[in-house]
């Protein structure tokens, strides 16, 4: 048995749902950030958050806040990001992936849409995210992979990067690599998984973590490559996470070459079939 | 010892190299073809070829012709194409890729710019070609992959693709794969490699042959996208290879999935510093 339930947001949108239960939406997107200010919406900026919500607001005729799993900053991508709503509108879901993908395509695609849980909330819910940040490393860009990923021509020390990036497994306080405006209370996270692959003429930063503090996979990413190009030694980055001092971190990378790849859950949310 | 020589088509284009020894420069050329006719310069319209003539005529003060191994049609990629000029001006081979790059960047990017022997003919003398056909077989398109592979939202038996594919490798007559407007006047060729690789949501489709028929690798797609969802047997695929009828191939595989990936040869052209 579905459990309906009316969302506490819900009055301040619309007011023709009132006395109807919510149901709750879920989907998995994935978006090419270039040509987004980021997640969140902001006024006369596209973002994906706006644009979702305005053709959200045309299918369904009502207007939905949009939750995501993480707020991906300007320029950023996702393959795997997750987000949900509110709707006391009845919500046929095959129509409704049809009708996103029509309205929002090609460069955000909502991957699958179904019913969740009416009390999933796609940030707080999630055990872990997955990001990968992307690096072509050679002399020159590929015309193919500049949207995606970061052009560093100087030639990189991978196994110094490698050996740097494995002490970031575990519970740290990221405090070096969080962003002089963050506002997260604890800076402490846990690391499950922190390593470079090489993929072609890329190199790709894989990290998973219960969550991240603002900028910090790009501050890790442009920390790590100055340790692969010999501007810091693998002994210089250890003491810089143990030192938890946000002034002496590397350059941020840009955020083109990050990716959020997947959001982990430990319970299912789908709602099973009434 | 490098040997000069006069190129023969050098005359009609500039006459400020009368009596200067022509000196043949190579590339290797990559390029997102989405926004191109093409290769093959054409009046009023962007071209790869033209933009990269364009380019080398504002670099080196004289219009030179360039000769490539393969000339791919609107909308095809490459990523290792193979080009040639030669002009009778000092070139510089350093400055004149960053200058390339420079003027023909981001779509197209010189991956290596370097003397050459000066009988070197990227066309004639390749010894085999590599092709990709990049398809992404799922439900949704995705935003990363949708201008280099064609998506098919049915699903197709890959085990069947795979099975039909490795017919092609050997020596044949491709007549039922070739263009209605080819002009090649023998339609046999030998086929190295032809096989699907699965990578990820994506199958890619890699054929290598000593040279290729005009839509040949589109034709061979969209017939073998037939033989994944059902529409014809592995047996009549071969059958069709062996009819020689290029009336009962399937329908040609939109341009957006292929790439000429590599050219081959058999002897080195880079000439020895003199």
């Amino acid at each position: 048995m579905r459990r309906w339930r009316r969302c506490p947001w819900q009055k301040e949108f619309s007011s023709s749902t009132e006395g109807v239960r919510a149901v709750r939406i879920g989907m998995v997107l994935e978006y090419d950030g270039t040509d987004f200010h980021g997640w969140q919406i902001q006024p006369d900026r596209p973002t994906v958050q706006g644009v979702l919500e305005g053709a959200l607001a045309t299918i369904l005729g009502d207007h939905v806040r949009l939750d995501a799993a993480g707020r991906t900053d300007a320029g950023v991508h996702a393959r795997g990001q997750v987000a949900a709503f509110s709707t006391g509108r009845p919500v046929d879901c095959t129509r409704l992936q049809r009708g996103l993908n029509a309205l929002c395509g090609p460069g955000i695609v909502a991957q699958r849409v179904g019913p969740v849980g009416d009390d999933f909330d796609p940030r707080r819910d999630a055990s872990s995210r997955l990001y990968e940040y992307r690096i072509r490393n050679a002399p020159w860009p590929s015309p193919f992979t500049r949207r995606h990923s970061w052009h560093v021509h100087r030639p990189l020390d991978c196994f110094a990067m490698k050996r740097a990036a494995v002490a970031l497994v575990g519970q740290h306080d990221f405090s070096s690599f969080q962003a002089a405006d963050c506002d997260a209370e604890n800076p402490t996270r846990r690391v499950f998984e922190s390593e470079w692959r090489t993929v072609g003429e890329d190199l790709v930063f894989r990290i998973a973590a219960t969550a991240f503090l603002r900028h910090m996979v790009r501050n890790v990413v442009g920390t790590l490559v100055q340790v692969g190009s010999k501007e810091r030694t693998v002994e210089d980055f250890l003491g810089l996470l143990a030192a938890r001092d946000r002034t002496r971190a590397g350059p941020t990378a840009p955020p083109h070459g990050l990716c959020l790849v997947k959001v982990e859950y430990d319970r299912l949310f789908a709602a099973s079939p009434s």
